[in-house]
């Protein structure tokens, strides 16, 4: 546990810290050593977070976001299974941010992603995020530089926001090497069952390899707060990956402490005809 | 599995039948005998529906819509924690219908539950639903008795328009005894850790038994369809109830036998650099 609360520290982007990925190694362990015996630690720390999902559900008076980015084929689908899959679908949600509908694009940015916020007693997972607003958006331009400025800040009060109304957010770039993506897109090719997977464009999107991590730098340095971090999860090993993202969500919700909550009558005061 | 087809059969609610419910038996076991047996069974069940799941989510192209209606502690919550903690959360949605907002009342009765409809490639669950606009509603008052019987063919209408659409439709009547729904909240009076489930409204509520039974009667009579069957639950014993609904779901999904999806190039046109 003590392990686990050091590497927790180590995965957080400190407020202001500028992050060079290409230091960051993409197979690095967080101190987990053994495959066999990190899964089976990461299958009770699963279970562990069903419990407090219902106590948290129970409670109905706060919400936790767990938003999930990183290049395509990071691993975003897989931390969803590996980490959420025990948890009962009664008190999550997940929202696959897409390309945007033009009703989206007729609001501002953040509306799609407010309209998503878990309600108060539930989890609400991230599948890309507003944060494709400052990362695709600004790579390819669909958005004037001037507004995508402006973006960092927005995103930052509108998270403040959630917080002080009672969300505690969770952000995880999935961080994984350009090898590793160019394994993980032939897999897509050469099995079948994942053809429906693999998308000719996310192809162009790797041509742009170094644009991204540009962008997920500035991200990284500019919307990583004391009151929402971001943690930089090293994902070209699942293994670790959901270890360590399973370990941070564990830990947080431990740390919110849901109670079951009082209520305002006594059991005597009813009786059942 | 024959059993299973004899008992799903029975399970039906043939369309323009009248059903009777104090003449079934929600203590009946649907010809499972073995509770241990049933339950490890309905767990293999469970995994089953979470891979038919995966197919569903890769096609992409149908959705599952399951109601689940029943009185007060009739076990809707236990049947979704029962059936579908297995499945992933990336392709399952569970919307609970609470009592209508002041936004929902603005529109008509059929808005919400179209807006809460399964995107294709995911199940959608319904823990309360439309039918809540025949039953509390109509027990209650709260529409004009006019408006009330007509509802019953727009809900109709809506689901053959589901159906049509690519949504095949579940729904699933919880039926509990008097009784046991004494037993339960009795349970939820004497465990404070299930204080919060107990709604001193749910007395209210059992004080109108017999006027609730008979809008159930009423619904099952004229809103069970050959597109949307009705499926009448024997709800007393948990182990029952979910054993047969993840019966009929498992059944359900095999039946739509959802396919990977073709695509439209050759894994040999691309080469990843």
């Amino acid at each position: 546990m003590d392990l686990l609360q050091d590497a927790i520290k180590k995965l957080q982007v400190k407020p202001g810290e500028h992050i060079k990925l290409k230091e960051r190694d993409p197979r690095d362990k967080c101190g987990f050593e053994d495959e066999v015996k990190t899964e089976a630690q990461t299958a009770i720390i699963a279970q562990e977070i069903d419990q407090l999902q219902d106590r948290l559900y129970a409670e109905g008076k706060r919400a936790l976001l767990v938003v999930l980015q990183g290049m395509d084929t990071a691993g975003k689908d897989g931390t969803i299974r590996g980490v959420f899959n025990t948890t009962g679908p009664i008190g999550i949600a997940v929202t696959a941010f897409r390309q945007p509908t033009e009703n989206e694009l007729a609001h501002d940015f953040l509306w799609r992603a407010h309209a998503a916020c878990p309600r108060r007693g539930t989890i609400g997972i991230f599948n890309r995020s507003h944060y494709e607003d400052v990362l695709v958006a600004k790579v390819r331009g669909f958005a004037p530089k001037d507004a995508i400025e402006q973006r960092y800040e927005q995103i930052n009060a509108f998270e403040k926001t959630l917080i002080e109304n009672g969300t505690v957010i969770l952000k995880f770039m999935l961080h994984i090497s350009k090898k590793e993506q160019a394994e993980r897109l032939q897999e897509r090719l050469d099995n079948p069952k994942k053809h429906w997977k693999f998308n000719p464009g996310d192809l162009e999107d790797r041509k742009l390899w170094d644009e991204f991590e540009d962008a997920y730098e500035t991200m990284l340095h500019r919307c990583s707060t004391k009151w929402a971090p971001w943690y930089l999860i090293p994902a070209d090993r699942k293994w670790v990956r959901n270890a360590a993202i399973a370990g941070v969500v564990q830990a947080t919700l431990e740390d919110m402490n849901p109670h079951y909550p009082q209520v305002s009558w006594k059991p005597t005061d009813f009786k059942i005809v």
